[in-house]
């Protein structure tokens, strides 16, 4: 058994047990949690952040397993974080795809876990900062958050990220759509996944439409479109020299160096909000007034935001 | 022009673009705004609110105009709110829908708007709360939020609706995986929309037996499966009469109020936490030490669990 201090110290020595513990204890909000990650945060701004999303089904699995393989190949330090429900990590698994994952998960420059998406503080992005601080220090080169994408559970994470792919597949038809609703805007290499299958190319063509009709991109380029068939390995290799070719490329970017600080910026104001909630709320859970505002809420004698505006005029008064 | 105090009873005589400009008052957090649901929360609790959610492309505006319909024929009025990114009202469109759901507009019987998907305060719960408390006072008998549903977005509007409708339909496929992931647990009942297709059987055996392993329904008794083709208005009635069903069942029962409270309440905490967060950033905004702990998060000579943490503690001090 670990002493609570140790914690750092034996992370920074490759620990995966002492890793997953700092990582729970920040889940959990536990001060020790947060001790741990100060004396972690000096050694970190190193790994690369890359985002995974895409519909159930898409192969995200199967095309991280490939990567994973593919950057140890190159003696690099990988790290997986499921937060997508549908995920074999975390839990909504395929066997097949289960027995695969394993083998990585002896090999000590592989770290795999699973998030919780309902943590002691709201928001997955909690957590997930956290985890990333810990895996960073610990000198993961590459660490991949495989996300079931589409609307704010993607936004969220996006602000973590330096690189997010976007998994489709072929035959998606109406559900390609749905992509329009949050994932286009953040895409930075799509890839067309199980790429055996006949129409393919009706899927290529209609993102090349949706690129092109939207804005910005790598700030002019617009973002590739790579073909994988991950159970049989194809394309691994592209997407890997993509990934390296967009970490050169944000590196030597001022732009994209001043949207990553507006990213931090914006995770930030995420984390004040939340500390500033639970603060407030552990306090009122105990007054007698509140009690009395809640009987009137449940009677129906006050509307909600009437009552909340009140609470919080009275509750906050700035110095 | 309306003066800003006569707009409650404007919306009480049925004006609807007194509605439409009380909605947008509380999107942007103006006081005018909050001042007119006061007035008018006395007025409420009689709408019935559903919502409708399902992937792009499953016929979801179709299928509510023609519910619009049914219920007009009923004598009954009927207010639609999109938040749905992809619905033609939202703008998503697709020419033959918008052209469809037109010849409601000018029933003065219905009412029909989008919900800002990003407004002043985070969460489109913040506005679509509003504009249920201006149209069940305008006596609007069923309000419908259509979603694009799945993850975070369908879960917080689950805490404003009182019955949730499932779309699905034939081919869905892999994506029906993706309804496990969140809407699964929240549907009181499942339509398969567009069942003449040869594959319906198929996708209403799967959900059966999908809603065979989950625990909960009706307090024991399953959701019901409906199979519609809207687009030549066949199975409405069954939708109707099925969403009257629910209507009585939870009435007529104490455990539904109960937690018709707690999906209430957890509003009510949503809000504290909005309002709370708005009023620590604007103060925030005009201190010289923020500026300076910005500063060192920029430069990132401190982590930000750390400088949040020592924010709070100094801003919010408990009386």
């Amino acid at each position: 058994v670990l002493k609570k201090m140790d914690y750092a110290e034996e992370a920074l020595n490759g620990n995966k047990l002492a890793a997953g513990r700092i990582i729970k204890m920040v889940e959990d909000n536990e001060a020790t949690g947060f001790e741990t990650i100060k004396h972690l945060y000096p050694y970190t701004g190193n790994a690369f952040v890359i985002g995974i999303t895409g519909p159930p089904g898409a192969g995200k699995s199967t095309l991280i397993d490939c990567l994973i393989a593919a950057f140890r190949k190159n003696q690099k330090k990988v790290a997986v974080l499921a937060i997508d429900p549908s995920s074999p990590i975390t839990g909504g698994a395929l066997l097949g795809d289960r027995i695969r994952m394993k083998r990585h998960y002896l090999d000590p420059g592989v770290f795999i876990r699973s998030i919780a998406t309902r943590g002691a503080l709201g928001g997955v992005s909690w957590s997930t900062k956290g985890a990333l601080i810990v895996l960073d220090a610990m000198k993961y080169d590459v660490i991949f958050i495989e996300t079931a994408g589409v609307g704010q559970l993607g936004a969220d994470i996006s602000l973590l990220v330096q690189m997010t792919l976007v998994l489709c597949i072929p035959g998606m038809g109406d559900a390609l759509q749905a992509l329009k609703a949050g994932t286009l805007e953040i895409a930075d290499l799509f890839i067309v996944n199980k790429a055996d299958r006949p129409d393919t190319d009706e899927v290529v063509n209609h993102l090349e439409n949706m690129i092109n009709l939207r804005e910005g991109g790598w700030h002019g380029h617009p973002p590739r479109i790579i073909k994988t068939t991950a159970v049989e390995n194809k394309g691994i290799d592209d997407v890997v020299s993509e990934i390296d070719r967009y970490r050169y490329y944000i590196k030597d970017n001022d732009h994209s160096m001043e949207s990553m600080f507006e990213r931090e910026y914006r995770f930030f104001r995420f984390l004040i909000k939340e500390l500033a909630a639970d603060k407030i709320w552990r306090h009122l859970e105990g007054l007698k007034e509140f009690k009395m505002s809640i009987d009137k809420l449940k009677k129906r004698q006050e509307d909600p935001y009437s009552i909340a505006h009140k609470i919080i005029n009275e509750l906050i008064k700035m110095p």
